[in-house]
């Protein structure tokens, strides 16, 4: 049985890879909890740094998987209860990259559509190459991407977001990098570079100081002014207060590389 | 009488044209009770899949009547009764705007300055000739643009924002795409093109789909990440119970054209 | 003795310039306190009716001063209750030009990094030159930008401030300008020009009008939108009331300059 998210850890840097390239890496009950485990999994180890989400195939991600949606309908209650898990379980997917202590760089090559432009849009970071599209198309189909709009809205403007959802229509990753969706857009033959150089980069950090970081960001990001001030004001001392920000500041005066032993 | 809003319903589409070129289509009392009242009156028309807003003149909507404000002054109170129902009549018109449940497309030819700003910055969409330009130049008056800054700041960057408010400066149709405050500028005489194509996209969707979507757009935008999760995920699986998900998803699996039948 | 922030009041305009050329303008507790000191000074001196933030030096401010910080170390608790008080009182500067009831316009030459970075963001206004850069570099040296974050994140999208922040790499003046962190970047020559022809635009307003809007606009910012539009309908209609709305509506009818005289 072949996996459905290949892992490969090298130097800090957890590759993930979605595996489903004959159905354009939907998510499947099957991917999403495969997706869920590997994301866990990597929370606790602590070899793991930095998280860069790739895809198999032609397609990064196509959104739910709509043939497991359409049988689900059979079900004695039309697929209710199963339509609220899938789509809860696919919300505690991508709250889980929100959520999660390391970084996740979305490395984009092809289609992401619905759930799987949201899947991006969670990610913290996400380079795109030049042949990537992005869409929130389920508005064709009936079923408005509502779950989507969450990642989109909150990171895209209004109106940017009210153009893809209510049209439905494909954006050129060009279009993507200029409304804020995506960090970067490169060449398809230097992608793999551009992600390795930013994750390296970040791998390279201390990751007491990423994860606490991260984790105030969007914390701080859903106070008002005040209350977020006085958050990040403790949040900054007690950084203060570790080994690596010692050995941070020690090396930046002596004009030295740091060693980071926080973990 | 000449209607001070002219209505056309074509294809599921209502064409409202602001209809007050002499005073530069202004806010007046009765301009915004003759918006609400089609706005309104489009909520209950099933035949009205989306809205269009123009306008006939050189301008797009100059702001408040400033005229009759002034003549407000010689109230016994100096206008202050007078003022807070005007102000709070255009607040509802905009809130109007948001919370209708169809998409709303500002079809912006010339200027659209302070509560005319605010009108295109309510719409969803927005789409402005290359002529056209925008301000919010109240501050030029004495009489700041405080409920225009509403739907302007829910739309573009703050430092944007404040330019906009502080200096009253007219920007470009070029400048509101690119800080996003309208989705696309095109040639004059391609406008008409562009706004028909937009609309008529939208009106060929499921009603209901779209309705669902627009109106969980603007409430889940207020809500932190878990609870729009929450919501969203409801809204969703509710979505795929309808006839038109139904229809829709399987219209795309058998590869042809949907019927919707919802509305 | 040297005065670490220089102050040169003109035309209504008030210029400060940051003057610890040698450590880089670093917010160290005496440049925070003089600063401070001369925000709380123009709030209550009604020649000023506008604040431009500038430099001296190749750098426009380098963030916290890291000496100070490191000493800090020695201290009984590790610099705990130092940590804290530098932290907040940096915040409370911050918090202090948003507050402000003048607006603020960063004029920037050169490096603004760290806490530095977050002076530009909390300014109403940034204009910078070609070669000015900036940077949230504090996760390289194990103390993540974690209180600059709270103004990056009001003012850019969160992949920017990721990006920016996760990084910690230097953005170029325009970069900066296409992702919304300053408004406009100028040649070195000519930025001096850009500065004065903006605040003297602005310092020529009524100071009421610019003081009603500046404190409204980020009341609002925080509220849901019909709690926004109740509160700005009241701020715009007790605005209506004041001698300047008078004083400018009316000048605008008779196609005259307005002469202000609310203070």
């Amino acid at each position: 049985m072949t996996s459905l998210v290949l892992t490969n850890l090298d130097s800090g840097v957890l590759h993930l890879t979605m595996n489903s390239p004959q159905n354009r890496n939907a998510l499947s009950v099957e991917m999403v909890s495969a997706l869920c485990n590997v994301f866990r999994d990597a929370k606790n180890n602590k070899q793991v740094r930095v998280i860069v989400l790739a895809a198999n195939g032609s397609a990064f991600c196509a959104g739910h998987d709509l043939k497991q949606m359409a049988d689900a309908r059979a079900h004695e209650d039309g697929g209710n209860a199963y339509f609220h898990e899938v789509m809860g379980d696919s919300a505690k997917l991508m709250q889980a990259i929100v959520n999660h202590p390391r970084p996740v760089i979305a490395d984009v090559r092809g289609v992401a559509s619905a759930a799987g432009c949201q899947l991006v849009a969670s990610c913290d970071l996400a380079i795109a190459s030049e042949n990537s599209r992005f869409a929130t198309p389920g508005v064709n189909i009936g079923l408005f991407c509502s779950t989507p709009m969450v990642a989109l809205s909150r990171n895209i403007s209004h109106k940017h977001a009210m153009e893809m959802l209510l049209t439905g229509d494909m954006i050129s990753a060009h279009r993507a990098e200029q409304i804020g969706l995506i960090n970067q857009v490169v060449a398809e033959n230097k992608i793999d570079r551009a992600v390795n150089l930013m994750a390296e980069k970040i791998a390279s950090k201390s990751m007491m100081t990423i994860e606490t970081g991260k984790s105030a960001f969007y914390t701080q990001a859903q106070m008002d002014l005040g209350e977020a001030y006085r958050y990040t004001v403790d949040v900054m001392a007690e950084n203060m207060m570790k080994n690596d920000a010692c050995e941070g500041t020690t090396a930046f005066v002596e004009k030295r590389k740091p060693k980071w032993t926080d973990s």
